[in-house]
């Protein structure tokens, strides 16, 4: 679906190039893979979720290329290749981010998304409060405040449902709102199981980036506290922030219990967030 | 209505102080009066042209904090302030761009704004088409692309199209769409108004460049020869320049002949492109 929406001959061939690069350059796809397993819990139309998760695929790529950015974190490795500023120049990284988050709202208002109109409304809305100032930008802007200062733990959670969890969030529900039937219920259950795996998603990314190396990682380790940065492992300990973890991956699958068959992929999904290793 | 919204105590304080700054800071609000004098035209509802001017606005302010930007146009005056990255830093007027951008999309998806879910769908797919990688980011990619290289005349106005005129154009469009009952022909008209002002909104601020003084632009004059871009006055001459913008403003004119009396704001506004002094 990317693949075939970053190709317009309208677009500036090095602006396509950059945004393709870091687009189509074979990330987890966790955000896509949420949308789809939410949808499909739920029996939405497989269409409406290819356009959503591009949608998401889109935003994700933006924040991921212009949190790399020398004045942001100023990493030059992502997903085991040279981030874009790198690879491109700074300005075409910032014009691909742009261009990236600007095509996520072109996709699902599109006639191809098949989205009904009150379901583009509700999915516009979710994605762009997910992903501005008080969610996506806004944690980002709070990471790029902490560095070198000790945040408590609440400050660090605060940072980490926005930076991260936000758009985990939306992946789930703007997936479940693709469908015509969805009760407030499922919802309520779907927005629990995503809050839980949004925040284990980081204190996994925050023991990953201790334990793992490089190479595996496919980005820079031992990042955070070259950075100075507050960490779960740092703030409360390795060990501890295994059990947060494990609690949280629990706490995900207990809140999608009531869904039925339909939610495997779901529970599947909580798993390898929780359980990966890189 | 930009100053109520840009008050959440949800957003960081730093990032909303720069978002703020820079789109309450007295542009010239030029899209903003474009939305609703074209709403006026067509007797859209108020509470939907408040909605669509602080989007466009928004989107506006987020484009000229990331053009200043040092690895853009590197400039360091703007509206006779500071630009976002002097008065903050480069990370945080990154961030307070990709905020604006999405609150966009986050103001006209609201309910506040009171468009109907179909207006929505296309004043949404609209912005998103000129706002991003085929429309104005795609014209900011070919202005950097065209640096210290002669464009030729067809060049040049594809350029000026992509980054100026989309979203002037969209302006005029959106502001049209908020009607209940615009029709074809009327549309029609509209475009063609706007793609007229657009380029004449470029081809004056390149007569200015040349002409003005940095104390009356608010911004640094000279700073297109000083970077080597081809500009109308480079490309065909000064008098040549300012035949085009006239010729432009007589066709906007007689675009929105048939319209009737409501166009009168348009008028005016095509007037006030092309007569600016800054």
């Amino acid at each position: 679906m990317l693949d075939k929406i970053l190709t317009s001959p309208d677009i500036p061939e090095r602006l396509l190039a950059a945004m393709r690069y870091s687009t189509l350059s074979g990330g987890k796809r966790i955000r896509a893979m949420l949308v789809y397993a939410a949808g499909l819990a739920v029996n939405a139309p497989m269409a409406r979720l290819d356009a959503v998760a591009a949608a998401l695929e889109c935003i994700h790529s933006y924040s991921l290329i212009h949190d790399d950015l020398p004045s942001m974190d100023n990493d030059e490795l992502r997903r085991g290749q040279a981030t874009n500023h790198i690879e491109f120049d700074e300005a075409t990284a910032i014009l691909a981010g742009d261009a990236l988050l600007t095509q996520a709202f072109e996709i699902i208002s599109s006639k191809e998304s098949e989205l009904a109109d009150h379901q583009l409304r509700k999915i516009c809305q979710k994605l762009a409060v997910s992903a501005g100032s008080t969610g996506m930008v806004g944690g980002q802007m709070l990471d790029m405040l902490a560095t070198n200062i000790s945040l408590s733990a609440v400050q660090l959670e605060n940072m980490h449902k926005r930076k991260t969890g936000a758009l985990i969030s939306a992946s789930v529900i703007c997936g479940a709102l693709c469908s015509d039937h969805c009760s407030r219920d499922t919802i309520k259950a779907l927005d629990n199981y995503a809050n839980s795996i949004g925040l284990a998603f980081q204190v996994v990314d925050d023991i990953l980036d201790v334990e793992s190396s490089t190479e595996i990682l496919g980005k820079s380790s031992g990042v955070d506290e070259a950075l100075g940065k507050s960490t779960y492992p740092s703030l409360i300990g390795l060990k501890e922030s295994k059990d947060l973890a494990e609690n949280l991956y629990q706490s995900a699958i207990a809140s999608i219990a009531g869904i039925g068959d339909n939610a495997a992929q779901l529970a599947e999904l909580a798993e390898l967030i929780v359980k990966r290793q890189h």
